[in-house]
């Protein structure tokens, strides 16, 4: 399977241009900014989507009411809005309950959210479980409002009705899967999250209609409440996740930066390790922490999945984080594409990480008969024929592909070349760990498959 | 519990004052000197004083003669002293045999024990376990001494008597262990070890009274012969010290040295790491070594006890160690209080280090549902509510609250308070490992007396 | 056993000398070079010499023919030898057919092998598994060749004929061995590898004779093919190999450097580590890869032999390797003794390391009376003394005297010493892990040899 060939190499500005396509959408974890959001997913993959009943217990939680808001505004006595969310979709508190009242400045006031130290900027808030309502605005925009009554208007409803979110999952051979998750709730910020849901759906798209080794799990939820949800409805199978990663905020400048699953040393912490390490720039690992996206619930203790979570700039940490200026010029075409690439990447080291067994261990075969080694002597070894003795050597059943990459400092490429050719020379075989896994390979002729290129 | 409020403010003078009232007695590993202080110990806190017979065997060794002395000096022809005990204890080679005799200076010489590279200073010499008399004395005092005879006395006996040490027992609700112990057997020398014994006396008072969980035993023995001679006595119990700390030298100037016990990684290391590391000032740990202080006794690999031992200057490695210049003004009030204070601080650790278990494991549970949550989204999270979240990701029965505080990075203390809240909310319970435990909690109602305040 | 204190302070010179008389042989990895080279040898040790006929299969290898020369040259039409095999034997490519025939420049060209960033120097290569003739030569030569027809010949012979290596063994108490093999097969090149087969026969020379825990055996090996025939023939048997490393490359001036074993914590690796370290100059610890010298094959994962390599330069990674340069100026006298001495500390090392354990494990048992601690206290402890608490507290089953000598820092023979001590006095006995162990001590009644000096 060859899959970073196989990029668009314009995929940046596709990216960029689905991105923008999604920016003005005003999304919420309930309502119709989710549904059209998710309408646009659908149109280039398999998506299936979920509506749950509000209201419906999932652990300790329950399924809000439905958000769906058309307009809102402060109109001053002159008529003029003052705030205005047809201009941009920050300004209403998200998940507003309704409001209609003449005020004066005053009663205003404690619903107002601005970011003094940044008073150009509007913030992203949020109140989805006390019900309030609110605006948000540039702290400029506040400082000229004048005293008097002003006509405040949250044309919002909250309703009875469904939480929304998308599915597109792909079968492989194995009923193991990657679960690739993204928080699709945040109105009109692009780097966190239409970068990740972007992403996600162009990996997707990459990878529909191929042979694969994993079945592959791509959801677009809302934040916390939406994963909470697939989990309750899917935690009887669950288990069948074996590797996972959250995308989020990976459109934006700054190096990539890796939050570890729980247990810190799972298959998918060690191959986007090898794989941000091989991509040749600066990269962050970060040790797994309890706050963050919804790598918080996929690693709660009860379920403890190796699921970690690919940034560029972490949540928090830098000041655009949840205001308006995480806007269409802080995602960059080629960030995004780059991110593909990473993504991609460790599609093939996890559909290719495997043990192999050395059928030939006592010394090392005679690897000059079989071509495989050059002919004259006395000279430095070539990283080809190197990775030939590194996996001969390490492939004792105890170490797979991604171990040996890791012992050699080789590319994890070289080093399944190198097992495909020595396969083919019948020098090594995979090691199957059940009885299970030999049968998927007997389905699939996998063994063949992974080392042909 | 709470422990640090409750400790005076003006502590550190009170510990200064009384280590100024022991500092006269003349200490050795046996006699009235350590009966003195000890009665000094037992008006403050209740005190179970040992005589244990000369002649006793404690494993290879046995328990020497008792010595006392009366005076010692040399004198000059015409009847000065030039070397006088009432001066400073320290002038007496500690254990001294007793002699009484003219002698020249050239017999004499082979006797005295100086300091060249200090002139000032007398040194603090012994000679416990091969019988021999000297004095020690500033080299400038010994450069003075001219030729001549001098009347030289040392009016000591060393008889068949006793070996004393005391030792405060703290009953708990459990019968396991911590154990605090200090060396009584030094004369006037301040840092080491009277800082250790008015500290272990301070905690012993502080905890006076106090529902504990661990019981508590404060050992006052002289150094090697002491433990060991303890030890032997308690052999059949030593099973149940399950953390324990030798205190010595912790009044001085110096940053804080911890060196580990003979494992390494007891509980015991791990506390007093947390405690120096939030103590906010420099420190330092040590591996465990075979040389040091009555440490060496514990860990003996027969009893390999998780003992460690707090200092803040390490042994032979101060000019001012085993000199007359670890006198009173070496050690600090303020020195000695932050000591006690680290002390009190590990003891709330240890009582408090618990493994729970969350109920609620899958996903997070809603805490805004229980006020313990912010309302208003998006912007960064504060350092209480993180402590939750790291509390319930890691209650998992193998992660104590200690594993929880080294993890998350965030103070034992607010780790702690974090568990309570979420026990108080039906979030969190007690991890019972044994039986045992699950009585010894029956029986103090522990958990609810540990989570409030 | 002393070793190290019966090394002939002249051993260096003898060692070059040993070196100068082999450095004209034309060797390779069969014929008659070989043979006198194990002449040399055996001169000197007892050696058994084996001889394998030509097309034995060893795994997956055949034994190949044996190759002999008289002579090899290139003639200009004026009857001079623009290149003569006579002035140095790697003029010629190893293991070249033979030829003779009058050729153009032109066609003789593909046959040249240069260094251009190296005009002066002759390069070595080799090429015994595809059949091939050619010429090493310095590029100053090269270049100074006319247009023109030349003489070439290449007197050599490959034959249906044997392989050859040699075999040192000597008995020890134990069948359990050390191995030490050197590959025989370069030609005129000094350090690599007259270097390591002249310390390893001098090692040998040592310790013939005496009274030994393991059994050594020393190999005399061609490289790879040699080293692949020998394990063949030895397959059964290689399990009583505890500890081995390949000498090559230890006479030049660089520091040294010690590729570990395939477990990389094998004892042979900590002996190596503890020796290199007290040695006083830098040194560097590598480790395990499948591309280097034997203990590629001694290391192949179906025998995973706990055999590492010591070397000075590492293999390609300093311009003389492989080169005309690696001659007699290149190695010196002073650096081959001093590779013996690491290599003989070794042996002590290995033969030294036991467990042993406390016969008085509760508390420290009292040394004063029996003469091995000061009788004055109160100054900082001696080494000597550090040595006996640090055996008496780590000596309870489970650390090695290495182990012991690593957590102290002080060196291995100190730790030794004090074993032995404290074994004289009853308080230590060894620690036999098997039966075997302990039959093995009985018939040699090791302890007390290996305690006393």
């Amino acid at each position: 399977m060859r899959l970073l060939e196989e990029i668009d190499p314009g995929i940046g500005n596709h990216l960029y241009r689905f991105a923008s396509e999604l920016y003005p959408i005003c999304r919420s974890i309930t309502g119709d900014g989710v549904r059209q959001t998710l309408a646009g997913i659908q149109s280039r993959i398999p998506l299936q989507i979920s509506e749950v009943p509000t209201g419906t217990q999932v652990f300790d939680w329950n399924v809000p009411r439905e958000w769906n808001i058309r307009d809102a505004y402060i109109k001053d006595a002159a008529g003029n809005r003052v705030v205005d969310f047809q201009a941009c979709n920050l300004h209403v508190l998200n998940y507003s309950s309704p409001v209609r009242k003449v005020m004066s400045l005053q009663e205003i006031r404690p619903h107002l959210f601005t970011i003094p130290e940044r008073p150009e900027w509007v913030p992203y808030r949020t109140s989805y479980y006390r019900e309030d309502w609110g605006f948000c605005m540039s702290h400029n925009q506040m400082q000229a409002l004048t005293d008097g009554n002003y006509d405040v208007c949250i044309d919002s409803t909250l309703t009875q009705d469904h939480l929304t979110y998308g599915e597109c999952y792909l079968v492989g051979r194995s009923t193991d899967e990657v679960l690739i998750s993204c928080h699709i709730c945040h109105p009109s910020l692009a780097n966190n999250n239409l970068s990740g849901l972007t992403v996600a759906t162009a990996l997707a798209e990459l990878l529909v209609g191929r042979e694969l080794r994993y079945s592959y799990r791509f959801l677009f939820i809302p934040g916390t409440i939406g994963a909470i949800t697939w989990l309750w409805r899917n935690r009887e199978n669950v288990g069948r996740i074996r590797h996972g990663v959250v995308l989020t905020g990976i459109g934006n400048e700054s190096e990539f930066h890796y939050k570890k699953s729980r247990s810190g040393n799972a298959e998918i912490d060690r191959a986007m390790k090898q794989v941000l390490h091989e991509n040749g720039r600066p990269y962050e690992l970060l040790e797994f922490s309890p706050y963050g996206y919804d790598e918080r619930q996929y690693g709660s203790p009860g379920f403890n999945l190796p699921v970690g979570c690919l940034m560029r700039s972490v949540w928090g940490t830098f000041p655009e984080y949840h205001t308006s200026a995480d806007n269409l010029d802080f995602v960059k075409p080629e960030r995004l594409a780059e991110s593909l690439r990473v993504c991609a990447s460790v599609v093939m080291v996890l559909e290719n990480n495997r043990r192999y067994r050395n059928l030939n261990p006592y010394c090392e075969p005679q690897l000059g008969k079989r071509g495989l080694y050059r002919s004259t002597g006395g000279k430095p070894i070539e990283a080809e024929i190197n990775a030939l003795l590194w996996v001969l050597n390490l492939s004792d059943g105890s170490h797979s592909l991604l171990d040996i990459a890791e012992q050699s400092s080789l590319p994890f490429e070289m080093i399944h070349n190198a097992a495909g050719k020595l396969q083919e020379n019948g020098l090594l075989s995979v090691f199957y760990e059940s009885a299970d896994q030999a049968r998927e390979a007997a389905a699939g002729n996998i063994a063949q498959v992974t080392s042909r290129r």
